[in-house]
């Protein structure tokens, strides 16, 4: 499971921290899924976010695969919903459409936007971990247009 | 979600606790999943058991109903690793035939065998509650059996 924290007080924002929450291979599912907690967990008490995006429910073709995303993602959603965070979720469409302009867009157009707008010194090219950042990112666009209708009102 | 506790140091195990775990029919996904962590934090809490059975993932028909409850799953998972239970899973037909002996019976036998093994005042009726007696039924029988074998070593 990817991660990606950003700093929305800078423009662009800043990329706090990003990467992989590491997992036991060889863990039972509850192994695995008690690491995710912990470190999501660590992560909310390192850096105190205000905001908690992840991706909505896609429905993956492969059953078991998505049966395993949707344990993590009741995980990652109660330690949001426990650390008081506002949460929201974001389509791999909306995420797309919001960091590219299209809904379409492949994984390398989502990867050098990524770079573009949050001025990264290098390339992100693990596809979890880019995926995370864009919607973090995705999340930091709403934020700021909505404060942006806010006080064109 | 069902939950149910039961006593393996009498013979037939004795029910301790058991019911719905209440989530916020307005709420969130985040929410009613916080819900059922706490509920599950507190019942550990209050009766510090050694098992933690639950149902393995069955593959709804309704896929949005088997994402919420994979998602549930998830969250229950952690809650029993966290608390350094051991942790079990059965799939409905192997607590159908654990049961009731017929891995093919129906909702109303597994009701009826419930309440003459655990020699119940009164029908179990909901089928969330029957059915997690039942798995926790499951367990003990499985735990006894066990035992049984290794005594006999």
């Amino acid at each position: 499971m990817g991660y990606a924290l950003l700093d929305l007080t800078t423009d662009p924002p800043r990329l706090l921290a990003h990467g992989l929450v590491e997992t036991p291979r060889l863990g039972s599912a509850a192994e695995k899924l008690l690491a995710i907690a912990d470190a999501i967990d660590a992560l909310i008490a390192a850096h105190e976010p205000a905001f908690f995006a992840l991706e909505r429910l896609y429905f993956n073709k492969n059953v078991r695969t998505a049966m395993a995303v949707a344990e993590a993602r009741g995980v990652a959603l109660v330690c949001g919903a426990r650390a008081g965070l506002a949460i929201a979720e974001y389509t791999p469409q909306e995420v797309k459409q919001s960091v590219t302009g299209s809904g379409g867009a492949d994984k390398r157009a989502i990867q050098r936007m990524i770079v573009h707008i949050l001025e990264l010194p290098e390339p992100v090219t693990q596809d979890n971990v880019a995926d995370a950042i864009a919607i973090a990112l995705t999340h930091a666009q709403r934020v700021k247009f909505t404060a942006a209708v806010a006080s064109a009102k």
